[in-house]
């Protein structure tokens, strides 16, 4: 790539390092942002480490947020007695975006994967277990109906169950190995509603 | 999309806003770049406004480089009496990639095209040019085969013809490894009339 100058190198390969990105998109890409104004390039960037810098974990429910409470955890009318257990952010999106759901989230950020050496420990269960001392009545598991998704949910209701609180998973009306972030808003809905005793 | 924080937010609508990248890939690269270490995210926010700062474009060719003379330019083996055409600076690099190209090139940055508004003085015509009164033999003119492409070859051509300088195009034609019955006729007519002695 001797014929680009280094700068334009690095930014090919910069981008070329994010998922999905290949090396002729990097490249489109690229020369996208140097002909971008510069004032835009300079917002583009910001943004980037603004995100990165600002952003952490909900108190209560971990899901990505910009205070030690995310919008949903801080509004009132939002029954907090009801948590759904999602894998990740992109999940708690999914579910909101059908603007039914009024209870409240817990987010795993991840599944049991034994394959991956993912364990118990490394999600964020041991947080959702404290949640579970106050006043719970229902927790809604929304794991990815993925092998580590049913895997994650089989272990949670084991471990729930015995609390006395009511323990239910999303209806398998989300297609086997499907990952929620790309089903419809209905199929989620009817998933949610066909909800069923662990 | 009130369930994501302002940041996260912001940085998928940056994202959006590339071209190639959807809402679900935003959303995607979003969620990889706030997962990524700290100092990655300012490394690619840096690479990126220092692409955009640093990079200029070269006095000779017009390509886009980091010195007032591009690496091709300032390299003194390069036959400075050829010049490419070319319309952009990725078309450059895939004519360096064939590392069999001798000569210099001159970068356009766009071609002629009534129907978008371009014309001949909204590209780096009047520079190449000038640079014609200088010592050149050879004007090679590898715009795309579209029809701006077209356009603007025959353009240049009329151009420098008078000046007595040699002026050729690029053949078009069947592209090597290519299967007959998947190519256009436009092509196939066009390689049927560029046929050469055997």
């Amino acid at each position: 790539m001797d014929y680009y100058s280094v700068q334009i190198r690095e930014l090919i390969e910069q981008l070329n390092s994010l998922p999905g990105i290949g090396t002729k998109s990097a490249q489109r890409l690229a020369f996208h942002i140097l002909n971008l104004p510069e004032e835009n390039v300079k917002k583009l960037s910001d943004t980037i480490v603004n995100a990165r810098t600002k952003v952490r974990y909900c108190r209560e429910c971990f899901t990505l947020t910009d205070n030690e409470l995310c919008p949903i955890c801080s509004n009132p009318a939002r029954d907090k007695k009801t948590i759904m257990v999602v894998e990740d952010t992109k999940d708690l999106a999914a579910y909101e975006k059908t603007q039914k759901y009024q209870g409240v989230y817990h987010v795993l950020h991840g599944a049991i994967s034994p394959m991956l050496g993912i364990g118990p420990e490394d999600i964020r269960l041991k947080e959702l277990m404290t949640r579970l001392a106050g006043d719970v009545e229902e927790v809604i598991i929304a794991t990815n109906s993925s092998l580590e998704g049913e895997t994650t949910a089989m272990y949670l209701s084991k471990l729930i169950k015995p609390t006395g609180i009511r323990v239910t998973r999303i209806a398998s009306g989300v297609p086997v190995g499907g990952d929620l972030e790309y089903i419809d808003e209905v199929t989620l809905l009817r998933a949610l509603e066909g909800r069923t005793e662990l």
